[in-house]
């Protein structure tokens, strides 16, 4: 299929607008169209359009009876009318020379033949006025920053996320909602959000063709059950990966799950090794669930890629430094050798029950200062090139909040990624929300934090190779 | 070695003594001694002795000298003294007939080669007295039903766990006090602890071997980095799998782990096949990382095992549907096909759009009626064995307390075991509390979710033909 309009800007106007129309707009407190009509009602800064011929206004906005009679231009028309109307409206705003439609409306492709048949029609429509179409059959755009807010989920139900880096696609509506909610709660920044349901016109080619030039957004994170068009997304995620990570969850992976992918979005999921081998050819970074996607997005978000595969770790608990050698050794990256130089002047100042290897167990009796003088030592180590620091917060010789200040002072140097794993449960929550906030990425297990480093050292590594390319 | 007394009953004085002595009290404040002694006089139930030749008294309570001028018996002694004292103080436990002792001490065995010699005298000590030896260099006990609590960690910056069914056993302290911190904060209750240190007399089958016999404990939990005796271990293991369900954490599984491992606790821990067949041959569950230890851990503890391995998917929201088939097959579990009479039950019920297969997709719009109707076929139906529930709780059309009360409410039906994935981060937090407080295991993430009930259709499998060795 061609796109009705070309080019990664014609996707701007969902994100940006600068006038939106709700069509379907609703006085009742239970329909789709006022949860919608209300979202903008209360964030968006640019100009409002509600559209519903039947009331004269709705939470004391004026509504105009069609599109047509909406007396300024209109670059975003979000329409909520039932599935047999959609074509009438889209025709109107084609006439109208509206940029771009979300089409909430479900009753197509995903329900019946007859619903297949007026997909069609709905992308000659938009083939016909160049204009860009999402949906129908989707959750449609979230902006965190100009407030675009189609989510038809009233926000009492689902807290929107704070703003942030982090742009997530999603081909399920459900899954996109559950994201965000979980953003929402964990206080992960989000840049931008679409679920663009049947794909008919844009889909996540495009929507990642878009994001890789969006200034907001520093990863992109995707969740996908199929994909439209093979060749032209794996070209275009080759080139967004040059510019920004890109995480991918892709379900129907087996084939049970193939199955029941195709029972609930109609996608063709294709077999698993051709998409493993476009993974790798693109270098996405493929996850295998939402807890992964969120670990491994907030350390891509708030740390630099790694400059090489050389990896340390500090603990005082040596427990953890095990798992995490094991976790780095099944991803394929080798703890390295500490310098002498880091050995030499570690040796003077630690006890010696203190391991000064890799992992460098400082012991259960190791306060603030002994981590700080070794954390120093080895962000200066010129054989290091990222940290990953587990620290045990029960013995009373941690001091917890000076603890967090010093890492936090650490963040940049050298331009070495930090990771930090702070086991603990719900326990440790609001020291791991301290860190966040200072943009250092903190797990609760050490094969969380040890998968989410590994990421920042592979993107690291494709980087370079990209750059050497370049050069 | 041969232990100095066999058998599991000799290891029950470590968790129910009726008299303890804590040798090394002290009324220093930022003392190990301090924090145990403490313990025991704000908790324990049984006669607690205190043991100091320098100071009267501790906290109000009465100190001996030594432990020979005790006035009572003595069934478990806790031993904080230095490396160098240890022989001697233990020599005096095996004249007054103490029949356990935890050696909190360190500087034995993994600290240099005089601690290896005093190590082996210490033993050569248990042996002749026949009295049991936990340590050193270890946590010890905590029993959160008869409050023997040796954790020298203090409680303001450990919260002790709340009482419950799963049993966890640890050769390294941290990983243990992580553990222990990590179930306070989750509210996940823990029956017995036990952080055994040099294991140079207790070991990790000994305590397996008791807490088969334990009537508080319904799940084995275990991180290990080594096994002292691997014949011994994988015969008691095979026996106590009959009983109860055994999750192992082992780490040093990589070349990078093990070499972590041999400088932590001096483990040799052997080669990953090696323990891979024994976990094979044994029965056991072998995890990769805390959270999915805890994880099948809950289920394990609050839910009976499956029956067989049907396992069926009701869910509202698709794509959380497609990640748990791809996952149940990752585990080499088949979503089974309904009974034709479910089929024909909910089809008569539901409107056109849901989809009455496996994964069925309730869709979006489901209410609690809906589910309910659809979680009581499935129960009824004699072609499933185990359910898992996913709810994606931000569509208006659920109510969330309600739907806990219904969930709650299958609890045992037909002896299937259910479990719940509520997407959502910490949002969700309140609502999995109160499934958890029932007894329905709940997690954030389709993956976690199937990885729990996967091991719940595995250890019915284990014990369905265990039975039918046994007929």
């Amino acid at each position: 299929m061609v796109a009705a309009a070309e080019g990664p800007q014609s996707i701007a106007p969902f994100f940006n607008p600068k006038s939106v129309a709700v069509i379907g707009a609703s006085s009742k407190q239970k329909k789709i169209g006022y949860v919608i009509a209300k979202n903008f009602i209360e964030s968006f800064q640019g100009k409002l359009f509600l559209v519903n011929p039947t009331v004269q206004e709705i939470l004391s906005h004026k509504c105009y009876p069609s599109i047509s009679s909406v007396p300024d231009d209109v670059d975003l028309a979000v329409i909520a009318v039932p599935a047999k109307s959609v074509a009438e409206v889209l025709k109107e705003c084609g006439e109208k020379g509206v940029r771009a439609v979300v089409i909430i409306s479900s009753g197509f492709r995903e329900s019946s033949e007859d619903g297949a048949k007026m997909e069609e029609e709905l992308l000659n429509l938009a083939r016909k006025y160049r204009l860009r179409m999402m949906g129908p059959n989707c959750m449609g755009v979230f902006d965190s920053t100009t407030m675009v807010d189609t989510l038809f989920i009233p926000r009492y139900r689902l807290k929107r996320a704070p703003r942030g880096k982090i742009a997530f696609i999603s081909q399920s509506g459900a899954s996109g909602i559950a994201f965000l909610d979980w953003a929402a709660g964990e206080r992960i920044g989000i840049s931008k959000f679409a679920s663009y349901g049947n794909a008919t016109d844009v889909d996540e080619a495009d929507l990642l063709d878009f994001l890789a030039t969006d200034k907001e957004t520093k990863v992109i994170a995707m969740y996908l059950e199929g994909i439209k068009e093979g060749r032209k997304f794996a070209r275009i995620a080759r080139e967004v990966t040059k510019e920004k990570p890109v995480i991918v969850l892709k379900t129907g992976a087996t084939e049970a799950g193939a199955k029941a992918a195709l029972s609930h979005t109609g996608s063709l999921s294709g077999t698993d090794e051709i998409f493993n081998a476009v993974v790798k050819q693109t270098g996405m970074i493929r996850v295998s669930d939402w807890e992964e996607m969120f670990d491994i997005a907030r350390a891509l978000a708030y740390q630099p890629a790694a400059r090489g595969n050389r990896v340390a770790v500090i603990t005082n608990g040596g427990g953890a430094g095990v798992m995490i050698a094991d976790e780095m050794e099944k991803q394929g990256i080798k703890l390295v050798e500490l310098g002498e130089k880091t050995v030499a002047r570690l040796k003077e100042k630690f006890p010696p029950h203190v391991t000064l290897r890799n992992p460098m167990d400082l012991g259960g009796d190791a306060d603030n200062e002994r981590f700080r003088e070794a954390i120093s030592a080895v962000i200066d180590d010129e054989a290091v090139d990222s940290l990953l620091l587990v620290c045990i917060p029960h013995t009373p010789s941690i001091d917890l909040e000076s603890f967090v200040d010093m890492v936090v002072d650490t963040k940049g140097k050298n331009e070495k990624p930090v990771v930090v794993c702070l086991p603990g449960g719900r326990v440790s929550l609001e020291v791991r929300e301290l860190f966040e906030e200072n943009g250092i990425p903190t797990y609760p297990t050490p094969a969380r934090a040890a998968l989410s480093l590994s990421a920042l050292v592979k993107y690291g590594k494709l980087k370079n190779s990209d750059q050497a390319i370049k050069n």
